[in-house]
């Protein structure tokens, strides 16, 4: 057959008012563009009849598959099903299977039924009702003429399980659909944007299957490599030969894969190489320390941290010299090594970051906001200790500082 | 006039394939919706000259404005500009002027302009341009028949600045409008979403103007105001009235306005009460006191902390007595207390908070993973502690964690 067009339509007020964005849009596209069914339109309607209405028109006009999601809750505003019963010219009728889910739904959860939630349980004629294990409102597949209408609540969690477990095996066994897409996330650390996207650009000009793309954020960048095959194994082996070619130029950049973090990599090199790592943070008030204990299994190799935020926390807790602050000030590359020195020698660690800056807005002891020494301490003869220039905006130079210190981390744990 | 209706298109392959989700749309509908003019649809179509096509006709069928965000950029896959000029049968030509701002543009930053860029200073004939302050393409205003196109780069930051500086003001002027809509946000802590929706419910129903709408999110609650008049005086002062109604039943949960965020109050009520604050962080690992110190000013009242993340770290460094560790363990009440005391002594502080649990997802010392103790310690007489027991998702129980201890630190420092 020829390739499946399918269109996406939102129903709700609060996405024309702005209160939310079209999430649901951009994640069912991205589902549906891995089956290799093509997306040609979006649509956002609100809670009105006749708009939904010619909405379904048009979609039918130009679709074979129309996902609409929102409009199904239990109050007056929510107008899909009775839409949709309306165009198709099937009657509504309440299912017993359907209310029965409903009850024991509101019975598990020691919550009263309203009368309004028994609307809920309508179905159209001939439809085929989609599970909603998450939820209250059932979605339907219902096919009119040649097109085929699949209503899914608008509640993000909900609409994703159904596309899941349900819809997408049924529009795959349906239609028969053949192609498979794989992506797969290289990630980088220490290239900028630009330089990553010079060093590749004639790879990622030059090719079609896989698409490369390159994204960033927060300091780092990634490629995203996307390609379309006939069977999972071709589509892998496609991005292998990508994969191969990119990491010969850039190969020394890569730090992970797909959702791989750059704390998760550090995480797991500590704990392969059997290494303990401990904190001393001043700028960046426990930001670092998080970062890590959001790893599982950071238990294992981070024994903690010390957050000096005031020079007298620095002197009396953590054993900054008094004179290290007076001669060199508590922003300087003196303090930044004491402070990783005895953090280390504190929680007894076989390695120790600290951070020392100002985070803004105003300036601190002469240096301009976005100001950061880090250090990383191994011994006497290893550490590494620099000054760091980010902006003056609190949260990115903190966010950074944290970044550019894992970036050092993961760099020691490499090569030693 | 009668109201105006305005339709939102997204053009972009990148929007269908899923890669970015439209917040173009959300923002511009925010921004249209507070000067009172009604968005019916959004529509998302591709970098393809047929479909932009058919979506302008559409939407020149059904509304007065037309905003079109993307596909101004230099390469051939950009197509807006082209296909509005089609569809009003206007030509393209290239505008000095936007020459000259484009040449400005690449010399400023020291790059060079590739004659793609040239493309980005064609003009449709008859169009008002609209600067673009922040990037190459200018925006254009195009009025056909009844309708008025406006077309934008799909870059936020451009696209903001255009509307701000040209496209509202223009909007105001021309179609002289003189409703003003105010928002106002009230924030709620210590009370669930249901509760507080029942407790509010009928005002809710009761009234259109201002609007009342409930918002969660991550153990926090809010209720958003939206009122509209003609000026700002009356606007506000329909919101005074509703705000004080919903005060009357719900006010002794309310902490703050708009985009205050609770860690923000409890930072001012520390600095305007002096009293300092130090931590004992064993699960939540640092992200108690860095949700503090994003807070600028958090440096006069907070000291610092101890993130104890062995039981090494809480005998050696915190001084925990093993004897309590191995008594009670280390996820217990007692282990809370001591924590919380030794962190106040050690940091010589008015008061401390200290969090010990289970982050998961494996059970520790017999508790589930979600199990967390929380101490807030002002001195022997007065402390409170307390044992919960939130999901098993390691970052969701920590943040919850975090959110707590700063409602318990808000009705401390409220009512001391």
């Amino acid at each position: 057959m020829a390739q499946l067009q399918a269109e996406i339509i939102g129903v709700g007020t609060e996405l024309l008012l702005g209160q939310i964005a079209n999430t649901n849009a951009q994640w069912i596209s991205e589902v549906l563009a891995n089956q290799g069914i093509s997306v040609y339109h979006h649509q956002v309607v609100g809670d009105n009849h006749d708009r939904i209405y010619r909405s379904f028109e048009l979609a039918k006009s130009r679709s074979d598959v129309v996902l609409v999601t929102g409009g199904l809750g239990p109050t007056d505003d929510d107008l899909t099903r009775e839409v949709l019963s309306d165009f198709t010219k099937r009657e509504l009728h309440q299912d017993e299977k359907a209310l029965e889910q409903l009850e024991t739904f509101f019975k598990r959860r020691n919550r009263t039924m309203s009368e309004n939630n028994r609307k809920q349980a309508n179905v159209i004629e001939g439809a085929t009702m989609i599970r909603n294990d998450a939820g209250t409102a059932p979605g339907m597949i219902v096919i009119d003429d040649e097109t085929t209408f699949i209503i899914m609540p608008g509640v993000p969690t909900e609409m994703k399980k159904m596309m899941e477990d349900t819809v997408l095996p049924y529009l795959r066994e349906t239609f028969q659909l053949q192609d498979v897409i794989v992506s797969k996330m290289l990630r980088f650390i220490g290239i900028g944007e630009s330089q990553l996207e010079m060093e590749v650009k004639y790879l990622i000009e030059q090719q079609s299957n896989p698409t490369i793309a390159p994204l960033a954020s927060d300091g780092e960048v990634a490629l995203r490599l996307t390609a379309r095959a006939r069977t999972i194994e071709e589509a892998n082996h496609l991005i292998e030969v990508s994969e191969a070619s990119l990491l010969a130029r850039v190969g020394q950049y890569m730090y992970g894969f797909n959702n791989e973090t750059i704390a998760d990599v550090v995480v797991k090199q500590l704990v392969k190489k059997d290494l303990t790592l401990a904190a001393a943070e001043s700028l960046t008030g426990g930001r670092f320390s998080d970062a890590i204990v959001s790893i599982p299994g950071a238990g294992q190799v981070f024994k903690g941290s010390i957050i000096s935020y005031s020079n007298e926390t620095k002197t009396q807790l953590l054993g900054v010299k008094e004179a290290t602050l007076s001669s060199f000030g508590a922003v300087s590359k003196e303090t930044a090594i004491e402070m990783a020195k005895q953090a280390k020698d504190k929680l007894r660690t076989d390695l120790a970051v600290s951070f020392t800056g100002v985070a803004g807005p105003e300036p601190l002891e002469g240096h301009e906001a976005g100001t950061v020494f880090i250090c990383l301490y191994y011994d006497e003869a290893h550490y590494r200790v620099e000054r760091f220039s980010f902006v003056n905006h609190r949260e990115l130079t903190r966010t950074r500082a944290v970044k550019k210190a894992l970036e050092w981390l993961y760099y020691f744990l490499e090569s030693n």
